[in-house]
């Protein structure tokens, strides 16, 4: 059964639980699915109303691309899963003779690069969203002010989760090139975002 | 049907919905019980674990207060969706005569109240939860570090996201001894749980 077709009751029992997946990654991506939700949730509040029909086509923009967001990040929280447990299976495999341990080692690289790029993807996605946000304030409906600003602070929330994942992941890396590019691109993404999240999210507490 | 027993995406795809209720609200109820689950995660993968045997008391009892906290945030989900719909039958209630716009807006003030008092219940349940992340990092096990991390970024967007709820709802509130309270309670409950989130994320990051 897909995480994305369980309760929400259901899925945090099972996080909870000592199963290591769905963890952490999951429940970032599915914090980046809240916030690419809320996203159009205030863009449906805000289409139609006589005071921001100057904005009705960026709103319906908005929207399109927000629902994107949100399916990719639904997908994201049972690939991770589907990730880390292909982590498992490698752990497991035997390391007994020399070329045994190679061969572990060698999928544990193939393995843990994709554990990497899995909440990679989230950060690219988590900083989509909060671009999409930018765009918002004074553009649409304020008295879902609130729920915008919780959209910025779910995504804010997705990305530095991933981060950590990211982060987790490539400790275990050997290839220098690999890890380097990661660390940079995605050092690059957190600064842009976390910039983003905060001038959106004080702009916000500013309408309140 | 409870939005607590919807799938996660059906919960996603309502949420984005135009409907303003479930809102920003319950998205941060669902984010304060990622928290508490990731937390009674943690404490599971602990529990047990030779190298963490001198803490194995301290992870049970951690584990049962999250998991107390994990299903009082579930219900907050409900609860304050629940309250927004009572907001939304007032908003209905006939304003012609003088008396009707009484009574209408005597019930708004007492419904503003109930909006406000579940978004402030989080903010108490994300300082808890924060509370006991903080006697984790150390005694947990260390390869659920990300975890523990994305933990607390959950709880902190819980807070956060409660705090403009609250914001949002005392500023319709006429009744200054109450809005004054909680403005005040509420300040105070945001500064301590941000500057415990902040420094167990950066344990955990300088962990990573």
């Amino acid at each position: 059964m897909k995480l994305a077709d369980r309760t929400i009751s259901g899925f945090c029992e099972l996080l909870a639980s000592s199963e290591p997946a769905p963890g952490g990654g999951s429940a970032a991506a599915l914090q980046g699915a809240l916030a690419a939700s809320l996203v159009e949730m205030v863009c449906a509040l805000t289409v139609g109303r006589k005071k921001y029909a100057e904005h009705d086509e960026l709103m319906k923009e908005i929207s399109k691309e927000a629902a994107k967001l949100r399916l990719e990040f639904v997908s994201l929280i049972d690939r991770d899963t589907e990730a880390f447990n292909s982590f498992s299976l490698v752990m497991k495999m035997p390391k007994d003779s020399d070329g045994e341990k190679d061969a572990r080692s060698q999928a544990m690289q193939e393995v843990l690069k994709a554990c990497t790029a899995t909440p990679f993807r989230m950060m690219r996605c988590a900083l989509a969203v909060l671009e999409l946000a930018e765009k918002m304030p004074g553009k649409s409906n304020s008295t879902a002010a609130s729920d915008l600003g919780v959209a910025v602070l779910s995504a804010k929330a997705a990305l530095q989760g991933a981060w950590l994942n990211v982060l987790i992941n490539i400790g275990g890396i050997k290839d220098g090139e690999f890890t380097g590019k990661y660390r940079r691109e995605g050092e690059t993404i957190l600064n842009k975002s976390l910039q983003l999240a905060d001038k959106i999210y004080i702009h916000v507490l500013e309408c309140m």
